[in-house]
């Protein structure tokens, strides 16, 4: 193992190459004039995957942009990892906020900056050099491999289960692992234990058949946009507790395992709010911030639109009102119920004079938990450990990423999710960055994980 | 008199050629690329002015677009009428929903159909024709007329209160007149008496300093929409009745006569609903209908938005959220008092999690009453009865016209509203039109109008 990771910090110079010359590809999903780019990287990866030493690399097309796939299964009764990442990048708006541009990775500060270094280009590259050094190396790698890269992460994913499906055979695997979280700070490795699920609604509530003017009709008629403001205002009480009848009724308290971990965490909620520009936090009593981000469910207003919105003024009492939540949750909700909750709630609460319309957005996506008592994290806290020099923590997460219920609903297996991005890698936005050393540092705690996996 | 209605009639023709001629001109006063537009119009109204008869016809350049005044001072020992009215029209979008051009004038149904028909072209039309068929026939007016004829009317009057105080030797006068209302229903005239103040405000609730993944955040800090949906549910109670403190009680109520004008209306709420789509109205408890639209205040949200509001969706917790309110006011209410109440609740009711940011709008007007038993009412009431054959009815308006106040505050004058559009004029909106027989009739009356205002 030793000569494996020697192998690795020789190669430094040419494994940042190699990240380089992937994140030159504007390979932004969610944008139609980037499909050619977006191919282009799908058969970026392919290559790297059959550089590293992998057999069967695949390009699979989808409705969508296509899955990379590509395995290593020559080590009979190991077991099998399937490593999941995704080679498409979030949009770079407002471009004119970036540093150095994002399509063109500068190192700075000791990390490197491009749209995707962290999320996730970076981290899928640490697993396939990983794989790669070891290879080189040794010839054969310790336990089985087969690498699922897609290219719609950013937009929900909405062809991989349907993949995972009908491949269901070919990706037979005994854990899966995702390197898209971060670490939980600079020299502190992390595994996260916990996801919050996805659900999302829209709101119109519609009452006069047009805009009317707010002299001649103000005070006679009910005005859509004051009414789902006061329908909102019943979601939660004062101090931010969720009053929708049976939603938190779904929501399973946090064990005192999972408390004990989050008050062991070094976290300082003050300087967390700071650093987004605020003074106090704000919600459900009784639980602690981080408490209230990975074990509580929220409902939150993610737009809200209605009447005259554009410069100067009108005076106008508008025909509709709109709005798009979304709901994290936790288990034992499940999407369904919590839509069906919010929606019966909007209803009973709207009076009669508007008529009330709520529709569910497709995607979201289950809660997710996983015991660190299970031998998977006990390898990943050796390797890490080992690695870092450091004990990493075992952290949850408010996001969703919800491939990792469908691998345990289609496929059947667990998910170790241990992620190398610092907290301020600031994926989605502009300057985003992986930390250089973190990223040395964790590709080398692969190669252990590998090794430890296959025990 | 009977002569002068006869020429009247008889020039039918000839004031419907100079009523289109007056509507070709797209002098739309918001848009910037209209100015010449506008230009030609008030060039328009003055050569009218002229071709009236009228003396010292002047455009004054303001700040903004200019005013035409003009005038016949001739009958000393006589009351002087200050008849005011408006050359500026709304914007026509959208235009696709013009049964023809706004700016081509079509008859149709015993109407003409063009933007600026009822509002208010047509309408400061009918008085200088009423004044040209009188000096035709007769040589003299029976009282002194002063026209002043302003082209911002529709961008809210900016430069018109500083050209009456400037201009107010030669503005002097004993009543002012606006016709820019409407009739009760076809056939049935109306003198208004009452109009709404006006006020506006903005308010913008700001929390973390960027928008925050509502993963990552949600549950933790404050969401701004959220909380201003919040304190806007707070403006009213479940009826509809405002719980702003103080707000209320500087609200003079409806006096028993006023109610009993209101009571004996031929008014059907049902239809007055079914004609925007609403089975059911909203409001304040305790007033009927038109009471709650004339003689009861109200705030009402024009505008609201936060988050992301384009197509698709996208998991923010929004950095900021933005209201626009605009209060309609009843004496003994200012704007002044009314925005102070309302931002200080706002304030009052927002937790310490935002910032909370309350702008008064520039603008706006003091509420305004006339009493029915001035003998310019019964002035009005003789002649639209006469030459509608019914009596008129007293009535309110919700709206404001906020130069009526300035008259009496700069002026020393009371006014006298009496339009002659009908309810389904659809000023502001498309196919905006004048009824053609309430243009005649309407011409008529004020003809005799003229004349008994000068007894």
């Amino acid at each position: 193992m030793q000569a494996i990771l020697d192998t690795l910090r020789a190669s430094h110079a040419l494994r940042l190459e190699e990240l380089k010359a992937g994140l030159r590809i504007p390979s932004i999903s969610s944008h139609g004039e980037n499909r050619g780019d977006v191919d282009a990287c799908a058969a970026w990866f392919a290559d790297c995957l059959r550089d590293a030493g992998l057999a069967r690399v695949e390009i699979h097309p989808t409705g969508g942009h296509p899955i990379v796939t590509g395995s290593w299964l020559q080590a009979p009764g190991r077991p099998t990892l399937l490593i999941y990442g995704h080679y498409d990048v979030q949009p770079v708006d407002p471009e004119g906020l970036w540093t150095t541009p994002p399509f063109q990775p500068e190192v700075r500060d000791g990390r490197i900056f491009a749209r995707g270094a962290a999320d996730d280009k970076g981290q899928i590259l640490m697993h396939i050099q990983a794989v790669a050094a070891i290879l080189r190396v040794a010839g054969r790698l310790p336990l089985n491999v087969i690498f699922v890269i897609e290219g719609e992460e950013e937009i929900g994913s909405p062809h991989l289960p349907e993949f995972l499906a009908s491949h269901r055979e070919e990706l037979r695997a005994d854990l899966a692992m995702v390197s898209d979280t971060c670490m939980w700070a600079e020299g502190i490795p992390a595994i996260t234990a916990g996801l919050r699920g996805l659900v999302a609604l829209e709101v119109e509530v519609v009452g006069p058949e047009r805009d009317l003017h707010s002299g001649s009709f103000g005070g006679a008629v009910a005005n859509p946009v004051e009414i789902l403001a006061r329908m909102l205002a019943t979601l939660k009480d004062a101090t931010g507790t969720i009053r929708v009848p049976g939603f938190l009724e779904d929501a399973l308290e946090p064990t005192p395992e999972e408390r004990a971990r989050v008050a062991a965490l070094p976290f300082e909620a003050g300087m967390f709010l700071r650093e987004i520009g605020l003074e106090e936090g704000w919600g459900e009593a009784g639980y602690s911030l981080l408490e209230r981000l990975w074990y509580r469910p929220t409902i939150e207003i993610n737009g809200l639109w209605g009447g005259y919105i554009g410069p100067g003024a009108k005076t106008v009492l508008p025909s509709r009102a709109h709005a798009r939540l979304s709901m994290r949750l936790v288990p034992d909700q499940t999407p369904e119920k919590a839509v069906a909750r919010v929606a019966e709630h909007l209803r009973a609460v709207a009076p009669d004079q508007v008529r009330v319309e709520v529709r569910t957005v497709p995607g979201g996506g289950l809660p997710w938990r996983l015991s660190p008592d299970l031998p998977a994290v006990t390898a990943a806290r050796r390797a890490l450990r080992e690695a870092f020099g450091r004990e990493p923590v075992i952290i949850g997460e408010g996001a969703s990423i919800p491939v990792v219920a469908d691998f345990e609903r289609i496929l059947g297996i667990k998910t170790l999710l241990v992620g190398f991005s610092l907290p301020d890698a600031r994926p989605h936005a502009p300057d985003e960055n992986l930390h250089l050393a973190s990223f040395d540092t964790g590709t080398g705690s692969l190669v252990r994980l590998f090794h430890y996996l296959a025990e």
